[in-house]
């Protein structure tokens, strides 16, 4: 098989770590396999490096700092490879531009366009492992480019699409993607099959250990990720294609946000073109709108909820102020609220499967836990609830769905 | 004019003193110059990557050693560029695949077979100031190289000849080349102009300051080298074509050299093949022999004496031992000696003025200075002292040909 392995900041963050994962390696070459490892920065590297880089300049987002912090990757691989020499591999690294990982010219957050694998595959001919650099790529005038926080994730699916690996495996230091926050329910248990659709719904969840636009790619392009931890050799958390036997599974996690704020602007005229009027200039801004709402009108009036993050809410506010006061009466109706949480359910059984809504709402209601706001997809049903309910709602949801219990133990419900 | 500045570890080596190096460049191109900035990594750099690279693998002539290295002037290039823009003015940073410095592949001393200029002239075409990452490039398939210690100065001079530049200026914590170590002499005064053959043979006194491969590449291409300070803005000592004005000055410096050790092989026969036999096995081992002397016939059999460099003494008397036993009695007729000093009057005026040999001996002569070996080239007089008088004899070589008076004020000799 062909294997990309992909290992972040924590796992080669000192010597020793490396000298591990130079021996993880080649243990998986020895098993008749061809690997390919994609290596992050040692732990703290970028941070020091982008410090240095503030300590001169302000914006981040520049063609100089992506010099700079494409360096830190550029340590990992040389050192990694030496190491599984030391130990008597054979191996070579890659940078960016070596590989020729192409990207956009968007400095500090790239989006991969191509990558030309035909030096890797030389060398897996020379029985070598190659190893490359995550994080780093080159746009077309040959500029250094990195990909933004979590990249090397999304270089390691890329190369193994690139490769036609038979799988990705993403090397962190948890065991996988858990049904729900394990600090918040202990019952939580690790997730074995996941689809990629499921996991972006659980982005949350997910973004501890795998960022989201690697699995954007690896949906695209098919490539099987295997979450796994660097520490063991547990199986860990597989996210591929949906599967039949994903849709039994009615509710595959629970995931909690708790970076957005509600606001709600009262009163506005229920007419066309007043909501337009409203999130044209958040949209301007760049600030990202998440779940809305409409109430009823009354007396041709209705209020309008949105929540946006909440890095946002103030400036937020100020825009409305200024680019609708006659819709808000120069702010006087509108209400903010940064003291909630959205709650999520997801899973593809949600296709087939009636009533989960109506048991959240239930298990919800049980508690006496209010529901602010109720968004969907076709496979999530997200409620927002206030703060201070939030772990108690996700515990309640949690046990409520069965994920307490491994997945053919499941009761079905609706 | 089009003027390469190289900056040095030192003059890098904090980010205030990377906003000093960013000032001048644009000080410099403000007065309406073009300008390509060379640098080192920040002073301390290397060594720490180097030392990373060596908690895992010992040989640092490795291809990943130099992916390590390389690393640190890509931090530097990157801070200048930013520092340059934060001051309004417009840079952008070239590392060695950048801008093609096409060396060959002997990793952690490659030499430089090419430079493509085109991307720097673009720069210039822009208004930008090009800063290029010193002591890296990379070998035709495209794998990073280095170019050993001091390797920037040689990047510095190679950009210089590849833009045609007018001058290549070195800075560095001193304020240029001095007519002898003024630590041993404090009469030495700096040097003004001198020829890039001055300079080669005064190498234990430019090294410090200025790496001889970038010396030779500066005479190849003819490129004037200004090696001056960077903290302040006084002329340095120039590096130039001979002049006829330097003829003039006989004696242009006095070095001195403590890394030698004298190995005697005692009565040889005297006849055709035997220093061959002798030197055979020390080149075989890599080993340079210096200055050779063989003494006059006695009764068929000579003495025959050489230098080797300190470190390589023990390992040259075994080669000796082993592989000539029966020219020096299985070593019994070795005789070695480390405590030597070789000090040497160099300077082009030699090759019109006669005499300065003789005034050489007289002057050490008159301090009681035995002359244990002599050796020639066309603009030097090399003696082997004991190692006891090497400073007396600096100071006595120095001023007796009046070294510490200005070029105008020499007494001539011969």
């Amino acid at each position: 098989m062909l294997i990309v392995q992909k290992y972040g900041g924590t796992s080669v963050g000192t010597i020793a770590r490396i000298k591990r994962v130079a021996k993880r390696c080649l243990e998986t070459q020895r098993q008749g396999h061809q690997v390919a490892v994609v290596v992050s920065a040692m732990a703290g590297e970028t941070n020091r490096l982008l410090g240095l880089a503030r300590k001169i300049h302000d914006d981040p987002n520049d063609r100089e700092v992506d010099v700079i912090v494409a360096t830190g990757e550029q340590v990992s691989v040389g050192l990694v490879a030496l190491a599984i020499r030391k130990l008597g591999g054979q191996a070579m690294s890659f940078l960016g531009h070596q590989v020729k990982v192409t990207t956009d010219s968007a400095f500090a957050r790239a989006r991969i366009l191509s990558i030309d694998a035909e030096r890797v595959h030389a060398a897996f001919r020379d029985g070598k492992i190659a190893v490359i650099a995550g994080f780093q790529g080159i746009d077309e005038a040959g500029n250094i480019t990195t990909l933004g926080r979590g990249g090397s994730d999304t270089t390691g699916v890329a190369i193994a699409a690139a490769l036609k690996a038979d799988a990705c495996e993403i090397y962190t230091d948890v065991d996988g993607v858990y049904t729900t926050d394990p600090n918040i329910c202990p019952l939580a248990r690790k997730i074995e099959r996941v689809s990629y659709e499921e996991m972006l719904e659980l982005a949350s969840l997910g973004a501890k250990v795998l960022q989201i636009r690697s699995v954007e790619l690896g949906m695209k392009y098919g490539v099987p990720i295997h979450v796994r931890s660097s520490f063991n050799h547990n199986p860990g958390t597989w996210v591929v294609p949906e599967e039949k036997a994903m849709e039994h599974v009615v509710v595959a996690g629970v995931s909690v946000n708790r970076d957005e704020a509600k606001i709600t602007v009262l009163g506005v005229p229920d007419q066309p073109g007043v909501a337009a009027r409203i999130f044209a200039p958040l949209s301007e801004a760049n600030i990202v709108v998440d779940m809305i709402i409409q109430n009823v009108s009354a007396e041709g009036r209705t209020d309008l909820t949105f929540t946006v993050p909440k890095g946002d809410l103030k400036r937020a506010i100020e825009f409305l102020k200024t680019r609708c006061g006659d819709l808000c009466d120069g702010g006087r109706r509108v209400v903010a609220n940064d003291a909630i949480a959205k709650v999520s359910v997801v899973g593809v059984g949600m296709r087939s499967h009636a009533g989960v809504a109506q048991r959240m709402f239930d298990l919800l209601a049980k508690e006496g836990i209010n529901i602010l706001m109720i968004s969907t997809s076709e496979i999530r049903i997200s409620v927002a609830v206030e703060a201070k309910y939030a772990e108690l709602a996700v515990r309640v949801l949690h046990d409520g769905f069965g994920l307490d219990k491994p997945p053919e133990a499941r009761v079905s419900v609706g």
